[in-house]
């Protein structure tokens, strides 16, 4: 599936997506080699099946929330779940379950059970 | 309603809000499915009819605010009021209001109420 | 006053605000009408009075904090004035006070001395 | 040193700083009026003496924090010190030191010892 | 090593970073000498040698997370490890061990260590 413009390896094959109006750049290997078998993986592997869309400056659109997604590509690049102070787990779940990432999907369903325990938190924050 | 710009269903047609001066991307879909019954999805449905002004690079443009869209356009992606602490819920439901999306204000209002109950807040925050 | 570029009406007529170097569109009727004795209204509505600069890209430049200002657009587009927790009310006082938007001044005031009542708060947060 | 490109006095002339990759505008009034000894406002007024580098856009690259600038430049459009919740004022304290502007680094500085008292915190936060 | 573009020493030796599709403004100065035996220090001093990629814009492409790299390329600008409340810790430790800046990722270990005393935090926050 090598193109012209991967010259040089999955490595270096730098790509942006468009979340939602939110640029972020990254590799197509840390998409795919984390976890392969994630939908997110499958959307760039296969790139010529899934025909995804691109913006003007070349992005790949994909219309999801830019906030909850950033520690979910920072869990693909370096294994960790890591979330700062006052942002909601349950929106980072719904990322992590559209994008097929079961095994972080079950960790945030743990941690969220954990930071809500005898005092019933309302489903919002 | 189709036009030459949007071969390939409602589902690819990627459109831009620019909700004062910040960016948002998505789909007439989630603008429109989730919520049919709202003005947000009327705005996005009856394209000709309400004539929406758009900026130079081609986004749509809404005078409100969009800290406060944020969550409402991920409620439409998913069906879930999902807010991060120390955000205002009252910012939330008056972007609610204004787009006509009932059944989150709804939502909202009763979780305003039950995140001030006794120690009344100031009507601020 | 009615101008070439602005063919339908007030409530067409958008503009982008460069307050302190971050942008914000929103419509002059939303600048103009809710605090019409305002600096701000003022600003606005006298234009060929007043000489606003522009910068490159069309955006009135204005010297003051993007942060602060955010919740006075939102006052003057609904009328409520909503702050997130933890964002400092003396910086919004500061803008509202700039922009001569008299009536949240004093809304203002009694907030930021609702909210340090006995503890007696340092004159920074 | 009036140039051809400020005619109507210093205090229509704009420009732009590019703070750590963070663009900020301002007039040079406001860099130069409020703390005249201090290294910032030298900066900007012996404009040819220090031959400050520009970005491709003109914006005046400086090698420092923007998130810690930011209620630095606020404290010079207004004159007050005013910060949010969670900010640390070590960062702003580092950033007033290193623009020069004493009187800011000496409230600073008191600030942070009244907001440290006896539960010693640690150097971070 | 000097090029042409390079006229007037390392000082003035601007460079934009692509950190994660963020952009960081900063002199080969600041990620060089502050630690030389860093991984970041290399990339930048050996640049022939490592063919870092670069973005349209020119900005060196690191795939690696914005916002936890803030304080590390503060930290580099003025030997301070200074982090607002509510920064994950582990998120800054995470890019300090990848950048290769040990002294920091010690600095950083101490103040986790310290910051979750008898109160076992999970894993996340």
């Amino acid at each position: 599936v090598k193109t012209a413009d991967e010259p040089s390896g999955a490595n270096t094959d730098w790509l942006t997506l468009n979340i939602g109006g939110r640029c972020f750049t990254t590799t197509r290997t840390t998409l795919v080699n984390k976890e392969p078998d994630s939908m997110l993986a499958h959307m760039f592997q296969d790139r010529e099946l899934w025909g995804n869309k691109q913006d003007p400056r070349g992005a790949y659109l994909i219309d999801r929330s830019p906030e909850y997604f950033e520690p979910i590509l920072n869990y693909l690049r370096h294994g960790q779940l890591i979330v700062n102070e006052g942002i909601n787990l349950l929106g980072v779940l719904e990322e992590a379950r559209f994008f097929g990432i079961e095994q972080l999907a079950e960790q945030l369903e743990v941690a969220i059970k954990n930071s809500q325990p005898p005092e019933d938190h309302s489903p919002i924050s």
